[in-house]
């Protein structure tokens, strides 16, 4: 009787412009596209044996829909809120609003990147944040997600 | 002949993540859900006698939106901005636009709540406030705008 | 045997300078007097089956004289701090001491005071708060406070 | 063989609350309409030779779209944020994430309203800005545009 | 028929600690008692034919009062707020209350001493402020509201 | 000849809701009352022979007078300034006039207790102070005190 | 009789530093000199049938000076303060005091220029601003300022 | 033998644009001229007794290099140091180095001033400071200096 | 030939007060020791087929030189910074210094912690941090440092 | 039976330059040498019948390592962290982590030291502080200490 | 053929009041003149073999213009800008396009100097700066100029 | 008779991460080595007939004691804090504490270098301070030394 295989889910949530990876930017964000994170993504949750849903919205409002949506139905959150991680004190109050885990991933070190001062919002509401190595950040956080899914689950 | 009856009306403007009520953080909101928070109004403003019309909304457009509108149709406002309260100078803008009674009203006192230092950017541009009563906060804002109606209108 | 009539009691409290309410900058605050405030109050009481307490001090130290006294007598506390609410850390503490339903009101919407830029210091301890509407932010506070003694004595 | 004209394009981008314009607090915008600047817009262009594109939004997320599209297709890009000008770095990342050239256009002089003392977080990323002149700094943001189009075209 | 004569007055309220003066930092303060300053109001007042009252008050309350009852009698008002001048809002609020003129006056030149930083918030509400120079800031605050009580009256 | 005996004088000044000590947020302030604070700051002053007298206010006008005149009768000062710690100037105004041993005492570690971010303003005026001991700070400020007169007098 | 010709004109004042142009720091300012500027504008001028003077000044009094005479004149200003944008309330003040058109133009776009977070102190008092077009802020600015003129001349 | 009168002199320095008065925002600064202040000072410098040198300048060096000069005959010096009171250090250098009377004047009360947050870096360094009267600061400010000559002299 | 083999080399460096571990507020760290987080890290870089050295210092220098000697030898560096996240400039600077992959990572989520306000002051000079997943943060840590150092080494 | 004696601890750590006391600064700190505080120690600790052990270290690192010696040994704590009081989070972290009574001490006041701002990150921590009494501030330490434990270990 | 001697030039610029020195607050400066200062920058200079201008400004321009003239003609600069350190963005822009070697001396120790906390703003744009040395600032200041004048000749 | 000869002593000592200089981020530091600078410090020192110690330490505690030890002697002290420079309260008064000539000198010019916005806290307790020169750096500081000994010595 195997069955209850890959009962544990995942929600990948990619916030505003992360669309153009690959073409914005290129210099801090490298040529990788969206596409190429979403089949790393794919191919780690395979081996991790756990089902993978990846989204991508501009909108505050949609990633806000998206939050509730995955919470319901049980799934870990992995999300990159892009630029809303400065200010969107919406998304943060969507993600502290639920219990699933949840984790914050960037793919660039955000402390970093010159010119942003405006610290994360979304850090003290999630579980954990990962950041600075480029689609292995999505893969690391997708890590946790997992061990994270595993506690609550065994 | 006495008809022109309910010629009041009120628009109550949910912002993000309230439909999550009752479910999200009960111990700071309690369980009432938003349908509970929705029938109360509904019999005050029955008492009352004056029309209401209710929305919730996860998106900063569609609570603009939802502002011109009821402003388009003459009705009063109570808004609860939920987490727009602390940056959204998209919504201060729609309020200050419009010239209908405007009441901002939160279930919870913003003002205790730890964490939360940043200030409402929507209270200099309403009518007034009410916070800290649960549902009570959103029924005396009714009132509120209600007997601004009446001034205006009589 | 129907005594036991009025039980609830309200303690309804006047900063300072509000004893020039009517004089005083009237563009802002309007010509109504603080007698004419107090004569509303009273009949609202009076339709809420409620005893009523009022009393306007100058003097910091008297205001808390006065919510020592209600507090021991289980009133209900309306306070309006006038420029109390922005500094007096002494009157925070002694809301903060005592445990019966306590709200904050205020004639004008001080948000939108230009000039005015320290938030209330007293709002975090009280149950809520309501301002912007005139004579009627007592009104509402006094409602509030009705209903927040009788979930307590119920 | 004269085709080729008008191969230059400009995409206008008009914020949230634009469509109210000339109704919305009129002693500060004036009684010009939506329609009568879009008009203006359109004249200028014509009179410059180079196709237009204008669209209005109240939401943050349909902006950010609408910039990629505009990016997408080379046009250069006047915008004029509205309220979004003071927080919204999602619009701002979504604004360095192109290479067309782009301007920040304000009616009013921003600088000089009252109350407002958050800079724009737009302009650091835009080629320049043109503010204070009514209909005019549209004219002129597209003057701008057009410019910088011909400089990087010829 | 001479009468009507003095009919000008002017009420001076010292404020807290003043009636240390001498005693307290003469290093500071010199060695000149606030009965030495009081004489010498006295003496001016005299010269310009103009009736005076003085009052000294440790507490914000009591001033507060005398500030009503000078407004009441016509009076101009000149005030040395003392320690109050740094966070008496309600102080502020008394003053921006009444109509008569009044004038804030400082022994010596707040600006200077070492560790207040906190500036005025009576000055904003006041008509001018005289500071620095001992007993001549009483003498020449005096002046200047009986300059601004001849206007008034003349 | 045993005369001169008690010379030494202490005066405990008790500030603002101290009369409510037991009552009062019984989880930070513990259940002993004022009245058992002031028979152990008696036992001591007995067994260090030195007279003590003890008082409460509410009002920042009525503890600068109590300072004004424990001062002029020679005695050193133990001062706990409740909430005034925080802002009033004019009671460091009237410690910093009167040149006895003074000391500032708080039952509570108010460096501690979440909240409250602005400092003693009472502070840097006095000799020393002791916090964070419940009655042992008032009782390891009257030593404190009682060693400064020492000092003085031997 | 076709005389009154060129009556308009406008004063282009460029502040200090200016003279370097073309020689200072060209990565950020281009090879172009203050006087291929000055030709630019003159040209445009001759087009837009409107007298045009040009001065260059180091000093902020100068510059002080400069406004009043053209002012004094009705000539429409077109000014780049240069580094007194950030700190002259001297200039501000010169401006805010005369009521001719004024405009504020920029030849880079000061706000994405690292290091310099010191908004501009002359933007509240001009019209309107223009900056981050090279020698077209210049051309844009006279063309804003013409358009200014001919709205109060007609 | 009655030679050595007029011995006193005081050096009145007016700042920046002040040469405007009486033009500049009149519905602040009222309709009196340069000239006619200059008239009232010399009027009473005639009654006190005592010469008097009164300029005006733009720039912040001209102003040093006056109060150098006015210091070197050991004149007292009453300054009105316009727009620079916000921010001249080298002003304030100037006035620490010399040790004459020397008193700040100002014709409106810059605190009551909308917009002007900045307080005077003059003020620490001057015997004293006048403002809010109009022209009577300038002539209460010079008694002042005339008083603390005497002092001197004396 | 199969040499070679674990050429990579990790550093884990432990900062101050970790040696305490399960035995500190252990309702924030819990019960796991240090000896058990370095066990599971030796494990997995058995499994990642890397050498692995471990220290644990409560010293600043002792740390930089721990840094320095990591670096030396080329290993890749974890480094859980404890309290000196917040201020050691100096152990920021030995890591700017040093060109190997560097990892910060946190046991807990120290945006979460209340009362730490002071951002990382050594997160902009890492490859990247984790955080919030207890001994998982080292876990993860480890794996992105074996990443980075493939990347450089392949 | 008299065993038992003196099973109560204390360990007195002074922190850095204080080996340099009497020497250093003898205007702020008198001429008493360490040796003789801890001289002074030592007799109150006979007398109070409890075993003391006293260090001094420069470096943040040893000061933590005393902290958790003295911890694992159950003593009490006095600490005076002299400079490292205003920034040392890894020494706050040492002893929030420990569970033993803790005093903070300081020789002079160091709210009154000028130029010193920043406030104590220690104190948050500690049981409560004594400051301003010279070698009196390690007595009453010591008496604060003792009394914890007595309550402790009764 | 030994001539080219003296080849190398310093120009040394003393900024406002330093005209003053020896006069003004010798109790910080001293009571050397700048004459004497001069003498021993010029006596240095004919020992380092060097050519030397000195000149002093009190006028922001007139230093401005120094600078471009010294720069043009490949001068080192020496430059005390006095109070202009602390806000001369004007002084500092023209620092900034020039490329000769720059150094910023000053007599005291700016840092040292109570109530002076505004840094230098003219810092981020010389090559190195010297102070509080008295004289030799300006006699080390020389020397490093002209190191740097080697480096870039030889 | 010679004896007597190189009495003068310079203690030089180099901060935390120095030992790696030449290694660590060659573009901001050059490729010389610390032993290469020592070398050129030995040089200067024989020539100005002084001795000369020279130290590296990572660790406050070490550089603190360094500081003793060199005042102890009575050596002048040349001091790289490094980054201590920005927090080391402890060096700080390790430095205020010693009476021996001291000065603080830096390599780069840290008011330059992007990111470091904290400023010296060293810098207020020492003579003077020189930066920016690269090795030249320390010698003109050696040369600063040497003279503030010469002072006192002859």
């Amino acid at each position: 009787m195997k069955k209850k295989k890959r009962s544990k889910t995942v929600a990948v949530i990619h916030g505003p412009n992360l669309n153009l990876l690959g073409a914005r930017e290129p210099e801090i964000y490298g040529r990788t596209t969206l596409r190429d994170v979403d089949a790393a993504i794919r191919r780690l949750c395979d081996e991790l044996d756990c089902k993978v849903s990846i989204e991508q919205h501009n909108a505050e409002g949609d990633m806000i829909d998206a939050i509730h949506k995955a919470a319901a139905r049980g799934s870990g959150i992995v999300i990159n809120p892009g630029a809303y991680t400065h200010y969107s004190y919406a998304l943060r109050d969507a993600l502290a609003a639920v219990s699933v885990p949840k984790v914050e991933a960037h793919l660039s070190n955000t402390h970093a990147r010159e010119g942003f001062r405006r610290r994360s919002v979304i850090a003290p509401v999630v579980d954990g944040t990962v950041g600075g190595f480029g689609v292995n950040s999505y893969l690391l956080a997708v890590r946790a997600v997992v061990a994270l899914l595993d506690e609550i689950r065994a």
